[in-house]
């Protein structure tokens, strides 16, 4: 992670300080709400809004025929109002007039069906029709806001990639050969690095490949992988058209917004990333998850990584419910504030809300809203102004860097091979692995960075690998090098098994980490579903084992029972200063907190928090003078803690013990040591 | 529900007192079978038998070639056997010749995949090709039997809509855009009514517009409800054209059966009804259910609903199994007799079999029938023989109708509406909810009405209004107006939150009811599955609540805990002598039967029944001389009953104290007090 | 059975004794690794090796353009190092040129979307363009390698219909038309035969008829049984083609991989058994089921009913874990012993791994393999070469032959019937009641055949006959014949209920067995999920009952409570010495295995191994001179077992009482007694 010059805003940020900001869809409501609202966003204090996302069919309401009358005037009346604009390019979703006209750019599914306009995003992200129509409008409205007073920044399209990312139609064919041509040169490469000896899949010419469409049998998990490569790249290529386009007229930063969430997993924001002048992120709490809450840090702290370390933006988040769960529940009383903290405590200059005022008709109608059904007579509408309040006693924050000496590696590749087809067991999902692992961590009072595989790892003390399944051999040296020049690394199992072309990797598993850990590995045994393990240290472990060797590891732990009784299940391999853990099973999560407690100290990592369930995080943001910790209290319960300085939130002395309420949040300015 | 005048039979009822019918597929039989059958029905006591139902491919094999011997032949047999015919257009199921000359007659599915012939129904019900096709094999049938001796009712197509009511096809994107077009006049109209700026679908040309074909994304809401309400308004075209060239030639009355049931909901009836001389329904028990026999009984009183109070006929049900279902239970002994008898007092004056004579082939040679594959040495049969010679003692019955002065708002637009795709909790389905008011008032004993929002409500003393999620302006006042007049209403949650466009009533929920309520919602509360909260009175609630205030009316009962300790969740509000409950959450059965037994007393209504587990049923029907009360026991044990005069079943005085076995019914037949 | 002359190997057997064999995908690595291989090979004791399965795109990598170079390599060098050759057509999937140049090849499933190419498998068995190019390719495999000297047998294909057995395409359907023209010879039989009265699907041109593609509602059932029928025929008659091609070119024997398993059952092998040199199976644990070791044995002894009680080969297994299922659990240590030796014990002659290399890339890379990941120095490679040292031992086992005199009739036509879409019980699969009555009698230490309701019967003891629902009147006279012989029958519940037409046999259930068994059934009366009956007995039934009266039978045991108290469940009837028992319940396991337990000793039937759990089983194999008696033990704990002889595991003498060590296998020679 490059060091950053703390204490500065982010150049691209809309304002300094921390931000507050929102959809709106001007698009849905009367002229005579335009004015009602632009007395409410001042009294909220909305400093960004985002306008034209979905703007397509009410700008271009025909082929070619363009009417701005309504956003020239949203805009002017933004402008007028002191509130800046993140103007959308409005290319989301197309109108119907575009598909209607042009059918063959909607999208088509694995099993070659097509479907249909009627939600949104119903377009192939390789459509040379629909990139086209596309581009077209984007000059348009680059040209006529590029240097409006109010803009602040652009929005590329919306959520690229959330219905759309996979498409399997014959453009996506195309483009995807095309794809494979510049990747690999010639068909032998091809051949080899996909395996097709493998039942007879030699291809003999380039014509001959597809997406990997439905097929009756197991598909080449080579093929898979190399298409999720290809349709996260076709997005990005996207983008990059949009973005160009827009920077030909226009000066001010151009991104779109990430979905860095559970159930999002096909598009590489790694190799996004550095194509956004400012990462932005869409968050909401997702409660089909076991722990909804600690995701939200995950996925701030994995924003924060796509931004090198720097303020990012919370570009989407609710103020209470959404619509798209089975059971969409609301926020408790604080809860807007303390999530919203937790974001700003982990990177974020800037919060915004889809939307400004709840839609009554279409879609999303049940999705909340700043502004309610119900109006501003709202619990929702009080603790909104309560939170800009909160803002503006923060925006010394703004601008500062998280701290943090251990990282996670995360990669978007490793999840897409882990969870293939074809597997030894379908117990072991990546994310939850890496899940565990960063519960693990926040619990243990730890602020984690997650970072790629690629990353520079020498400014960490510790680096945990979570089922990295996937890793390039230029990765694994790193990993290596890392933990022979004194880091300290724990790996889980299934990590390090395939190469980047997912060939295994062979002559023992763990093939990438074989000699950092000391270790090799046989057999993958996994267990059915129910059954659990015991190891002489008294831990538990589910879903994996694996018949293990110990070379140059020492044996921590070993299983009492199961199928492999006396095997190591945990070891820990020294090169000098540094160590290399291997944990072999799945453990409970109390069991591998205690694996991780003991790595941590080893490494002399830095815990900024208590130990705890989960419901205290305490984070820290450095800036040019001062740091700034951040003390969340998701209990029910007050808590305290050690620490003094000036308390930002309530405004006044703190210390030597903080007293945090529940449910809410502190955050105390203290000079920075030097 | 108009006044009728009791104790006479309806004029398109095929015989005086309380019919007997059956199903009989002749086709499925040789000729030397069919001279059996005959001795048989005679046996039985039928009295009316459907034929031709699945007869196209029989009485026309091949395209213009008709074959009238068979059909011919079974008209006279049944006319020379004393028994009259309700007689099918034959139009169910297309014969092969017409799917495979025209295979774009066939079904197309949301995701724009055929369904192909091999089962029923297998055509589109906007197809002109099948239109015509169909049509003309009715004008042969009409003009061929339309005055007939035997002849006692048409019986149009069969099941409209079991399978194929949705159909996605070009056909149905062309009728679907005509229905739009007469019901929005222009394209502003409809791109409001959908609220087209929402996600970019505005149209730009009614071309554009397709039936909610799958999406990769949720569909618009608006768009959705609206194709319900053409496709049951195309079907409804297809029988009234086949109705039209049946009264061409034929006097006889038209008539076509509804699946008034819980598994299907795509038909209006209340659009239907008017078109039918008389109401005809298909019910079987649904042992996939909760209670399958409150359902019974609640899809009969549905069923008298849509006859305006008047009697109606149980066009199909089944002797014992199913065939459809998982599990396909048949019925205990007794049974038979009570399942019918709970018909008839709940207002059925014909109950038919579907069918005569169990299959040999077929997709349904494993439901059960009037003739066992086992023949006539079977309880199923001596069963039915004892039903006929029941019938003929309840024959004054007939004509008498359902004493009620409580209604339930029951509306199939609230459900398309409830159950769409994206909403608060997918723990909330209409129908769930009007079953369980539904069971409550049958437990505490009360008969009710099931109507039309649209409804008189001035004959009741109190009105139930369950999850009515979408509606209109007037149905919203009549029910205001009803309450303000001295009536008692209890609306449950997640009532009146949209109009008929599927817009949200903005400015607090339940925007339709908040005036009549007294009450002011900010948001919905959801909880999540296995969630459960207590009330003040130690109530229970799972699934839903809301955030509350009182503006007029009184709190009844709060939330002790959850997320809304100290909210209101039942709440009353005084009009005058009118009184309006509101229950903002899903109560536990039993609280929710306290609830309403505290207001249907204020309300002053007449239980006839005793308060039971469900298990004992007293309905009443009034004669133009007498009235009939119904005591129905489905328990193991025998029960008392107070009430005096002739009992009917067994033919015998009745009284003070009737003693009614267990799974029996008894039939008390009283003078009318005037 | 016909009897064998035992003690002689099958002619068509690859080597004499035990052969130990592997699928050995060499295109899969570089040459070196060849050489290494056949120095592994040679050390593991390799007899049989299969190649060239997954060959077309490697062997003809253009259209026309053929290239034998490393498969003539290959040959040579297994000859060189004494290794046979089970070698391959190369067809088992078409290479991608064929489907990209003609993809009306591909498969088409049930609702009318194709399968693409990237599994196996991907071509419509129908196809005459798919036909045609793969007997080109065989034509020049047989031609090259007919007279080759390492050439030990051919393998057609692989796995036939493991994916594609049922299509659906055009070409299918006119297939289908072809195979239904040839069975019903005109229409009107057609017609009969499905019931076509039904539902108007009266056919008035055989172009009319298709596959029973996917409709909206139940499907014709006798046109599912017979599409059934003709798709296990239309790949046996490619297999009939590739064979004569073969057999023109060269006398080594012919087969192909069957999949006698539980998640396999589109094709009737009892029509496939005549067409093969020599039987051959793949067979892999499948840990989804409640019993997968007793499922192995089952399938061990249908294969062996297959090869009309000869020796056959168990053509692919696992030394570990598979890569399909959920959750791919790897063998205890012992495992492989044990479960090769338990398909040894019920007729193998042959013991072939997939595959010698575990590949290390495509779909099927985390499949075990001989030669692990992690190379020789790993438990699997010793595993193996124990087998293989063992198998030497028991060489003279070879040729022997299986005894037993108990059968169960098997039939998949009776599975595709027994399991359609609309039943009386989804509770109710064939191959649960078979399965429950193999375990019964394997756990009662009876050795058991598994033979087609066609089968001659007269050298049984005993026959049971689980859930028969579809059977012939002659088969069903053929076990009537046997009662009246002096065999004993044991019937289990919904058996005799269709005719080969799927028509219900009339009269009273079950229709085909009501004089056999001296009941007659009213009418099914199955039990929802989760409810239990009791019998006078005390045992337990679930499932499924049934309203019978007992004519001629004597009531074995009845039900106490449940819908049916009173009523017989296990009912007997004598005919002579004969007997004729019907358990017209699922009863528990235990109860089950109670009443076959008296059934089988009335008829005085041989158990040959001891009553267990399961964990115990004794089979003997009869050779020329020797009879050998397999003792298996799967248990955790030593047993005895008294037998004397010379015991060949070991090698050393036995008697009078064999200890069987945990998990282990041994093997009791003995004189054969005359």
């Amino acid at each position: 992670m490059p060091n950053q010059t703390p204490g500065h805003s982010h150049p691209a940020m809309p304002s300094p300080g921390i931000t507050l900001g929102c959809d709106y869809n001007y698009e849905q409501w009367p002229e005579a709400v335009w004015h009602e609202d632009m007395a409410l966003m001042r009294a909220a204090g909305i400093d960004l809004v985002a306008v034209n996302i979905f703007g397509w069919s009410s700008i271009e309401p025909q082929p070619g025929r363009y009417d701005f009358a309504a956003l020239d005037q949203i805009m002017d009346l933004l402008h007028a109002n002191g509130i800046r604009v993140n103007l959308g390019t409005g290319t989301a979703s197309p109108p119907p007039w575009l598909t209607h006209r042009h059918p063959e750019v909607l999208p088509v599914t694995a099993d070659g069906t097509t479907r249909f306009p009627g939600g949104r995003q119903a377009w192939c992200p390789s459509s040379p029709i629909f990139r086209e129509h596309a581009l077209a409008l984007v000059e348009q409205v680059a040209h006529r806001y590029g240097d409006h007073p109010a803009l602040a920044m652009w929005h590329v399209s919306n959520e690229l990639g959330c219905h759309n990312a996979l498409c399997y139609d014959d453009a996506s064919a195309q483009a995807f050969r095309e794809w494979l041509t510049r990747r690999y040169g010639d068909l032998d490469t091809l051949n080899r690095a996909w395996g097709t000896a493998f039942w007879s899949q030699r291809y003999a010419d380039w014509a001959e490949i597809a997406p990997p469409r439905l097929a009756l049998s197991v598909r080449n998990p080579a093929q898979l992988v190399d298409f999720h490569r290809f349709s996260s790249e076709a997005l990005l290529e996207h983008y990059l058209c949009e973005a160009d386009i827009l920077r030909g007229h226009s000066s001010a930063p151009v991104t779109t917004n990430f979905m860095v969430t559970a159930h999002i997993r096909n598009l590489d924001y790694w190799k996004w990333a550095p194509a956004m002048d400012v990462i932005a992120n869409d968050h909401y709490l997702d409660h089909r998850l076991q722990d909804p809450v600690a995701e939200l840090s995950f996925a701030a702290d994995l924003t924060r990584g796509l931004a090198g370390g720097r303020p990012w933006m919370l570009m989407e988040q609710a103020t209470g419910a959404v619509n798209w769960q089975p059971y969409n529940l609301t926020k408790a009383p604080g809860q807007l504030q303390r999530n919203s903290l937790t974001h700003v405590a982990r990177g974020a200059d800037a919060l915004c809300f889809f939307q400004w005022r709840a839609s009554a008709q279409g879609a999303e109608k049940f999705h909340s809203a700043i502004v309610p059904h119900a109006g501003t007579q709202t619990a929702v509408w009080r603790e909104v102004l309560e939170l800009s309040a909160t803002l503006d006693r923060l925006a010394e924050v703004g601008g500062s860097t998280v701290e943090a000496d251990t990282a996670i590696l995360f990669d978007w590749e490793s999840w897409w091979a882990t969870d293939t087809e074809a597997r030894p067991s379908q117990g072991v999902r990546y994310l939850d692995q890496v899940h565990a692992a960063y519960r693990a961590l926040r619990e243990l009072g730890v602020t984690t960075d997650l970072v790629s595989p690629a990353a520079d790892l020498s400014r960490y003390r510790a680096v945990v690998v979570p089922c990295l399944h996937m890793v390039r051999d230029r990765d694994a040296t790193a990993l290596s090098d890392f933990v022979h020049a004194g880091g300290h690394a724990l790996v889980t199992f299934y990590s390090g098994i395939v190469d980047e072309h997912d060939r295994i990797r062979l002559g023992g598993y763990p093939g990438a980490f074989r000699d950092l850990l000391g270790v090799t590995v046989e057999e993958f045994v996994p267990l059915p579903p129910g059954a659990e393990t015991t190891l002489d240290s008294g831990a538990r472990a589910t879903a994996w084992t694996e018949l293990l060797h110990t070379t140059t590891a020492e044996t921590v732990d070993r299983y009492t029972d199961g199928p492999l009784p006396g095997v190591a299940a945990v070891t820990r391999n020294r090169h000098g200063a540094g160590q290399a853990w291997y944990v072999a099973t799945a453990l409970d999560p109390a069991d591998l907190r205690d694996v991780l407690r003991r790595a941590i100290r080893d490494a002399g990592v830095t815990a900024c928090g208590p130990e705890s369930d989960g419901t205290v995080e305490v984070v820290r943001r450095r800036g040019h003078d001062h740091r700034y910790t951040f003390v969340i209290n998701h209990g029910d319960k007050d808590i305290e803690h050690h620490i003094s300085g000036h308390e930002l939130v309530a405004d006044e002395p703190a210390g030597p013990v903080l007293r945090v309420p529940a449910g809410t949040v502190r955050v105390v300015r203290q000079e920075q040591p030097r």
